[in-house]
């Protein structure tokens, strides 16, 4: 049983220790340059905490959670070819840095170096994670999908948004868990109770995401909040308020739209004062709670010590709690 | 011991009985568009001719056969971004007919089902056969880098282009023939064979397609023949050409530029002139012969039966004749 800074400990050392191709400079060079951005690293967590939680051998679980991770990063570099975006954590993209050419290929050249991680352990399991893991990209692909096709479709219902979220982000938290499980050798019950845990962090996350960028506090969240209704993204905390408008409907799309007319500083401040006078942050603050709730109640339901729970529950408590 | 004819009807009703979602169909029309097309289909009939061969259960085959064949058409999509391509087999590229952003996703959503289709198969070979895949892929990644840097690289050597179209050709068919002979249990030793076969027969395949564009017989071919010249492709023609060029190896950079003052027309007789004068068509003949006879003898050297061997060469050898 291995202490929360142990795994963390583990899955840092495992990325420095990811050996590159010099050549072709320019296709590695941005795989490198993304690689090395950091970031959360909660995906690789998530796989080797649930192995220990269930008794498996994290060595057998590392180089899949390095895949996963992997996965996660050449999403983010081809998700920010389409939406253009100049800067991720602060830095140049890959796409603004090289060009978008280089992005794509790239990008394609850490999708299948995931692959080659995920087969690197028991070769009973190979199979089995292999289905998973490609199964859970095809998934997220259909959620970006479904998020850039929200951009230009008017009418969003909140349950398609959940199920976009629940696509473009929980599936890969709820496979990271599974994957940990399924080489810990567990029975499927137990593995799909680890994968509907998380399913539930993974919304629970995404919506914590939306609240964060329009209520964040600057100087915690890092970068200056509000984002989202300045792009006009059409986020739970605006589908929720568009639901609430009645008659105002029409007018409240036009003022949230990206081409919106208003001076960024009133459309910030009229959509914030909106969504407080609707109860809107308190609503998505008990949604989110009861996404976190069902998360704890799965794993809860697993026959294993409650001491073993311990650091995943922690992880979970820990996502929750952020402010940033 | 099945025919040509029969392992060329399995893969197309394979390709036939592929069920893809309906929803997001922004991303799946352009995957289910994508297949489509059809084209050789070469690769998934390596797969299984191979498999049969060495006396291997081609149903076994088949999907991993399939997932080869998605992956090659994926490369396709992609690269028709990066090269802004307006047409593919006659038909509006993916990026042309929607755009960019879907050909990115669509492609990546084809690179996760290619995988999932090479886990269909006897589970003890799964481990070497994604591995095999996903080690081919990100070479082909490589082999698209280095051609595309090949586009402003003024001083590209022989051996550096032989090296580019290894890597973004030969390898993905010696894939293939390997994936086949790994899917009929034969020896590392037989692997090596089928998998250099491969080498060559792609070698062959390639400078063959390089001879057709500027050689080829237009009303065989199927479209305008030099459109590498007048691109200003640097095609073993063109290598040749400017090792046996001298004194004039800068006029001759300049006048094949992409961005060369010369008319098309004008460019493109000068260019044949100039090859043919030179004896290039001659050479490249020679060297695809050469490659040609080396893939024979990797099978010759394999311990079966001469008969066993006949559809494998006849496909092989239709390659080698054909006129387009």
């Amino acid at each position: 049983m291995h202490s929360s800074e142990a795994l963390q400990q583990r899955v840092k050392q495992a990325f420095n220790s990811i050996a590159l191709p010099d050549a072709p400079s320019n296709l590695y060079d941005p795989v490198a340059y993304t690689l090395s951005q950091g970031g959360k690293r909660l995906r690789p967590l998530l796989v080797i905490a649930a192995c220990d939680m269930l008794n498996g051998d994290i060595e057998e679980a590392i180089h899949p959670a390095v895949g996963i991770e992997i996965f996660h990063n050449f999403t983010l570099l081809h998700d920010d070819i389409m939406d253009q975006a100049p800067l991720r954590r602060g830095k140049e993209t890959v796409y603004k840095k090289w060009n978008s050419n280089i992005a794509i290929l790239s990008g394609d050249t850490m999708f299948a170096l995931a692959n080659r991680e995920i087969v690197k352990t028991r070769p009973d399991v190979i199979p089995e994670l292999v289905e998973l893991f490609n199964t859970t990209a095809i998934q997220v692909c259909e959620g970006q999908q479904y998020d850039m096709d929200f951009e230009t479709q008017i009418e969003v219902t909140i349950s398609e948004y959940l199920e976009m979220i629940r696509l473009k982000t929980a599936v890969l938290l709820a496979c990271s868990l599974k994957t940990g499980a399924i080489i810990a050798g567990v029975s499927p019950v137990e593995q799909s109770l680890v994968y509907d845990a998380g399913i539930s962090l993974g919304m629970a996350f995404q919506l914590k995401d939306d609240y964060l960028d329009t209520f964040g506090d600057e100087k915690v969240f890092g970068k200056t909040p509000g984002g989202d209704i300045l792009a006009g993204k059409k986020t739970w905390l605006f589908l929720r308020l568009l639901e609430k408008g009645g008659d105002n409907r029409k007018k409240l799309l036009e003022l949230y739209d990206q081409h919106s007319e208003m001076f960024p500083a009133d459309k910030l401040g009229f959509f914030k004062a909106e969504f407080i006078a609707k109860g809107i942050p308190g609503e998505i603050n008990d949604l989110i709670d009861t996404y976190y709730s069902a998360a704890n109640e799965s794993l809860e339901k697993l026959a294993v010590p409650a001491e073993r729970k311990a650091v995943l529950l922690a992880i979970i408590e820990s996502l929750m709690s952020r402010e940033k």
